[in-house]
């Protein structure tokens, strides 16, 4: 049996990943008086006069929902609530095993972005942050950015801003293994979707000021056809000498490639054409961009993927649940971008100076420090 | 300290009375690499093919969402849902520890029809059923019949349905014990809310004929005014003969007396003046209607009230956890009414005849027969 099947076998064994569980049990009469009637009317009356007493008298206080419309489903695409559920599940375990944050996978039966933003909205009472999973662009933007101004409670959505804080903390240990200096870098980012156009938007906000982003037909300029309005926002922010041409062209000179795009569309000879020590995370899944071996024999000094088989996975479990746990137990009404950076910062950190190498730019998912450090930064900055 | 302050301070310890838990730990690679990507792929893969295997992959299986706005909770009116969701999850708890069925408190941020309703229906796709909780009426059963049209699974309002089943189940020992014949009895239920409602139509179900609703302005008749749109449908079927007149006035020679209601208002004379071996359901919380020594005094036979002090509670707990967990385990699309009936006779049959006794006609909230027997009388209607 190949893993495949052996995990099609294994979901269907769990029936279901995740399970609620009484933290309350009701052994007797005394006890369903105490956690049900009449007793439970004790902390509603205390919660009708302060909201924000939910946070001592219920799980508002450790518990997140999973939100997806099963829009952009890992590499799946747009296959619906129902099929998304598995992933949103996953999702779920994550954050309790990881961040010992309780989460519920809420898959929804709409793609219109009005409906969605007002489910959230709806449901949001009783959780304390919404990771918002899978939504397909330009809606994420828009989903976000309006919950967040309308809610009082952490919104995050994991695939832009997850996958941000760890290529930037690899990014971090990278130029600490290089040498290189962030301002002095030429960056390019491949694939102008959700991640790729949160990733550009971090590394700015860390400091670096020449970043290119490309997409499928090539480098993204004001002229570039049919950018949606985020996109164009990043023009504005990107490409700053206006440049134009083939992925080809931006990695000419460049130090840094980050890729969210498509398998093997990176060749040796773009490998060949950047600066000395370059630094390249093909994060294409399951296929990179760039297979490592090929990346590093053409002169790649670094090399990240998605993947678990290769060195310097960049994987998004190390960041979610930390920063969820940091923001629930700081009680944030936000996940702001110092928190972000200071997030990528305290992971790249947790790589020591005598175990940092060419191989080693990130920490293990495993490493039971993980979640502790990145939710220790977060409150930090609240 | 009593036991409200005990109430509160557990409240407190617990900070949330629910978890979710993993029910596949991931403490390898290898796990990570089964529970999520990449082989959380497939199981994704098939249910985009058959949306139904999602009850096979996924916890869908098993999980129901405890919906509520905060518009009628307990005896707490209408308190918000921030305030409401001790409540919520305290009903979660219940329905796991007694039914093992997942439970998610979900309360809304709005006590708008429409609204709730497309929030329930977009959120239902992760779900195997729907428990409405503590939405008042006559709201309550429009969303409910809507949200029953529009849904593939099970919509239960439990305020009404679980209510109307262990009400049903209690009248149908009290007429073991009695003797008395469901046609030749003249039953009076007092509050026509929505469990004053859902127990009037199951008891006309179930073959009672003469049935009276009563409210603060006594009997309901066609000319009471200012019924609501279910009101108005009630009268269609209660009240045959369209009497007029007070409360005292109805339960003259009547045999049954089921309040939902308000505290003390039934009095010995009107208990006096009602039918040998007169059955009452004294459920106004925490002081029912009349005080069951008071009303065994004035010459009632069987008294049942809410509290767990007395004998005879009418505890909605010995219902809704097996209704659901035989709906779910069935796979029904909806609760029935034949469904209904049979929870209620598979619950009453639970007293042996040795057993069955003015003081004892409810089963026990701790028998643990109680889930098993209900589930199994529900899937055998499905």
């Amino acid at each position: 049996m190949n893993q495949m099947e052996n995990a099609l076998l294994c979901h269907k064994d769990w029936n279901g990943k995740l399970e609620t569980t009484a933290k309350s049990k009701v052994n007797s009469r005394e006890d369903l008086a105490i956690a049900y009637t009449p007793g439970v009317a004790e902390p509603c009356k205390v919660i009708a006069q302060d909201k924000d007493a939910a946070y001592t008298y219920t799980w508002k206080a450790n518990t997140v929902a999973v939100v997806s419309d099963g829009s952009a489903v890992l590499g799946l695409g747009n296959i619906g609530p129902y099929a998304a559920m598995p992933v949103m599940e996953g999702k779920c375990v994550l954050f309790k095993e990881f961040g010992n944050v309780n989460a519920v996978p809420i898959c929804l039966d709409t793609q219109d972005t009005e409906e969605i933003i007002a489910a959230v909205k709806n449901i949001a009472p009783g959780f304390g942050g919404i990771n918002l999973e899978d939504i397909s662009a330009p809606r994420c933007f828009e989903i976000e950015q309006r919950l967040k101004e309308m809610l009082d409670i952490p919104v995050f959505h994991d695939d832009q801003h997850g996958t941000a804080i760890v290529v930037l903390a690899g990014i971090i240990n990278a130029l600490r293994v290089t040498g290189k200096k962030k301002e002095e870098c030429r960056v390019v980012v491949n694939g102008a979707g959700s991640a790729g156009i949160a990733i550009t938007k971090l590394l700015l906000t860390y400091g670096f000021t020449n970043v290119i982003m490309c997409d499928k037909e090539g480098i993204i300029c004001k002229d570039y056809p049919n950018l949606n309005w985020m996109q164009k926002e990043m023009t504005k922010i990107t490409n700053l000498a206006d440049e134009r041409g083939t992925l080809a062209d931006a990695l000419k000179d460049a130090d840094i490639f980050v890729g969210v795009s498509a398998p093997n569309i990176v060749t040796s000879e773009m490998v060949a054409s950047m600066h000395k020590d370059a630094i390249l995370f093909a994060m294409a899944n399951p296929v990179p961009e760039i297979m490592p071996d090929v990346a590093k024999a053409a002169g790649a000094r670094i090399v990240g993927t998605g993947r678990s088989d290769f060195p310097n996975q960049i994987n998004n479990v190390i960041a979610f649940p930390g920063i969820f746990k940091g923001a629930l137990e700081g009680r944030a009404k936000q996940i702001t971008e110092e928190m972000k950076l200071a997030a990528a910062e305290a992971l790249a950190a947790l790589v020591d100076d005598d175990k940092l190498n060419e191989d080693f730019i990130i920490p293990e998912a495993f490493d039971p420090r993980v979640a502790e450090v990145v939710s220790k930064a977060v409150k930090e900055h609240i």
